[in-house]
């Protein structure tokens, strides 16, 4: 099934404790497209870009699936570069620059062969262009997701609110639900926030694992996979949507049960993800690779219990 | 089956955002017998208090299948106490007072019907204190398990390496893993941590839940239970820890999928701790509502899938 997929392409340039990037290839669309490669060919990318974006990544893209019809190239323009450093907890960051160049005025226009996805995913955006790229779909989707960040809680709330209750799941992380929903106990930001519009809620916990609340008051948790190494967290929440998306439209399926495996899906990819540096880990995985990688979340949690042994 | 348990008996005086307690019970044995007076009525106190701890109380860890024959009544003299304030994210605090009081001198002498424990549940104390109690064993029991903190990998490195070795299971928090290992991945931490010499770590990361790793490179993890309230994380390691060895006791099964199930079992009786003060919500709990928390995480956790449906 088709999955329109709506973000950032850019430039990102990376420190971490264990290393250092020149301009490397980002942006959540980015992200959220390799990760749902894996699952389904029928990828549209609406994005901006200026001319200085590589035309081998837009191949590469093209040849996962993805779809570069929505993608703009302006000329003589450069594309969004974000610079950030992690601190040693691989937690926290410091952005160093952000040039938001073509972001400045990106348009999302939906060509008209994207304008009936069956799924949507919306990366973090303005909430005023997330809104434009709701507003020109033709039909009501199966399942529109988005993402967003604290920095519009900060300044562009009512707006965000908006947005918000138009999709039908939100995936921000632990200190943003507790931010939006001015509740400490994620249980009740979450209900908080439910009541706001979106049918389910997603909250991002990184290392910690994502929770999964929908509107009948069920959750699910599914840990993240304790790795060895962490290089660079730079694009794993995208990449955990991108997989969770690309799930759900392989499957067609979005069952809570259904949403379940989806995030154990997400959460493997993003367990890929951050075991390199920016978008490397993304480009060459396999099916085999992926099993493996679900096999090891399914023996880090799974446990047999009856109700009456104790 | 026998699980000797030792560790403080004392007074606690708790403020958190929610309210402030006056002297009420604390104490890491206290929790631990009353998590692990659930599953077995077996279980061999050794602890220190002075005149002034009521003998209601003790009466009441009897009347629960905890012997005080090992506990130790000082005339005279006055019960361990510790205070502390909770900041507003439950997840750090400050001590206020500790009065060792008669911890200052505690000697842990096992009376003979203590001698030959079928499990053990050191909580934390001076390391040397702990490893005296292990001296005494005639014969040696089915598990060891040792909580400490990183206090004593300040002050007491040596000694406390020492003790380790001697023990299968560690129970630690996360922080304190990357302190005693001196690495940051927990996954890294776990194998120098288990290098030292107990079979099994379990890596405690309070509302963020709880791994467990063998000497196999195995490893489970146990979401904590978002609860709508945490009202006083106090004691809530000591009952995980409680419930964990109570659940082994009572089943006399150390395989690692029972293990398992007791992190569940553990993880579920420290979700009940830190819904009320200190330790009023472990006093009147009954198996029906254990084995209802059971199939909240239970819930919570478990997911179906294919490794070929994708």
């Amino acid at each position: 099934m088709s999955l329109l997929v709506v973000g950032t392409v850019a430039f990102d340039a990376i420190e971490t404790p264990f290393g250092k990037t020149d301009k490397i290839i980002g942006g959540a669309a980015t992200y959220i497209s390799l990760a749902a490669s894996y699952f389904t060919n029928n990828i549209q990318l609406v994005s901006t870009v200026g001319d200085d974006f590589p035309a081998e990544m837009i191949e590469e893209l093209n040849k996962k699936g993805v779809s570069s019809e929505g993608l703009q190239i302006h000329k003589g323009q450069k594309s969004f570069f974000w610079s950030g450093k992690y601190h040693n907890d691989m937690n926290s960051r410091d952005t160093l620059a952000t040039e938001l160049n073509v972001l400045e005025t990106f348009d999302p226009i939906l060509p008209d062969s994207y304008k009936n996805p069956e799924f949507v995913m919306l990366g973090n955006l303005t909430p005023s262009v997330q809104k434009r790229v709701i507003e020109q779909l033709e039909n009501k989707p199966k399942l529109i997701a988005m993402d967003t960040m604290n920095f519009w809680m900060d300044i562009a709330l009512d707006e965000l609110k908006e947005t918000i209750a138009m999709v039908d799941v939100l995936t921000i992380n632990d200190e943003e639900a507790r931010q939006l929903s001015g509740e400490y106990s994620l249980v009740v930001a979450a209900k908080k926030i439910i009541a706001m519009g979106p049918k389910y809620l997603i909250i991002k916990k990184g290392e910690h694992g994502a929770l999964l609340f929908n509107n009948q008051d069920e959750a699910f948790f599914a840990s993240a996979l304790p790795l060895e190494e962490v290089f660079d967290p730079t694009g794993a929440g995208d990449t955990f949507a991108g997989g969770f998306m690309g799930y759900l439209a392989s499957t067609k399926d979005i069952s809570f049960d259904n949403m379940k495996r989806a995030i154990i899906y997400g959460s493997a990819m993003a367990s890929f993800c951050v075991e390199k540096f920016g978008t490397e880990k993304l480009m060459d995985l396999n099916d085999l690779l992926i099993q493996k990688r679900i096999k090891q979340f399914v023996d880090l949690v799974q446990f047999e219990i009856s109700l009456s042994d104790k």
